[in-house]
């Protein structure tokens, strides 16, 4: 592989030709708190259990939760500056996304992402795409998402 | 359908007995600047195609474009306060997301959801999931975002 490893061990400028099946990536950590969960959920997901912690406790989630779009806009932030150092940046076209938990003030997420599929591209030269998965966990191991996207990767200029 | 029709002639406070399949929702509109796309990348997804106009013009992108995530966390805000009115809110648990045109700054977003399946909980007699479709649109009629979530809906209190 290419590329040289940064201070967290992390390989950075990594093209299509260095990724292989496999190959696995671990972030950084990201610490939440109810703050941070009712201040994106005011804005763009305001709803009472991500709102209002009192008003929570009689809803479906029973307490606070952090609105799945939160979950998925820290997951990005940390593949993007601790887990998958790609040459041209972190490009996804789309993919599964399910959240088997929900995410609690107090979580500490993480992101794992693996390496599952590599899909050169017949008619572009310059680029592939490959499909990942990346599960984001909290400080208990448990997964609060699951995402699978698929990510158009540049090879290396020549 | 019960509820009641509000001032967008939105149907509210639903329940499950109250959606069928084929049944539409049309959200209000979200207009995005330069601004928004930088503020939400510069937190969520910092990378120079997301918060730099200049440098975006020798990327993939070819010029400043919106996080997915950004784009999805919009589609939330419009589907929660102008959409798809559920009494007991909307509650994804994950689905198929797909980005197939980038979001540029001017576009103006709204969202058409529709329903395709209801399946009842056989464990839960409180309450089913609806697989729903889920369209974000700019003024062109441009596909930004197809979302296909299933959602947890309540059942009308005995």
């Amino acid at each position: 592989m290419a590329g040289f490893t940064d201070a967290r061990g992390v390989k950075r400028q990594l093209y299509l030709e260095d990724l292989a099946v496999g190959d696995r990536f671990v972030s950084a950590e990201h610490p939440l708190d109810a703050k941070q969960i009712v201040d994106f959920a005011t804005r763009f997901d305001p709803q009472p259990f991500h709102t209002d912690p009192d008003a929570a406790e009689a809803t479906f989630f029973k307490g606070l939760a952090a609105s799945g779009w939160h979950t998925a806009s820290i997951t990005m932030n940390l593949l993007v500056t601790s887990c998958i150092p790609l040459a041209d940046g972190i490009i996804g076209s789309g993919g599964e996304i399910q959240w088997p938990k929900p995410t609690r003030p107090g979580d500490v997420l993480h992101v794992e992402a693996e390496v599952m599929e590599i899909i050169p591209s017949r008619s572009q030269p310059t680029r592939g795409m490959v499909l990942m998965r990346c599960e984001t966990f909290n400080q208990h191991g448990d997964v609060l998402q699951r995402f699978s996207p698929k990510m158009v990767v540049s090879r290396r200029p020549a």
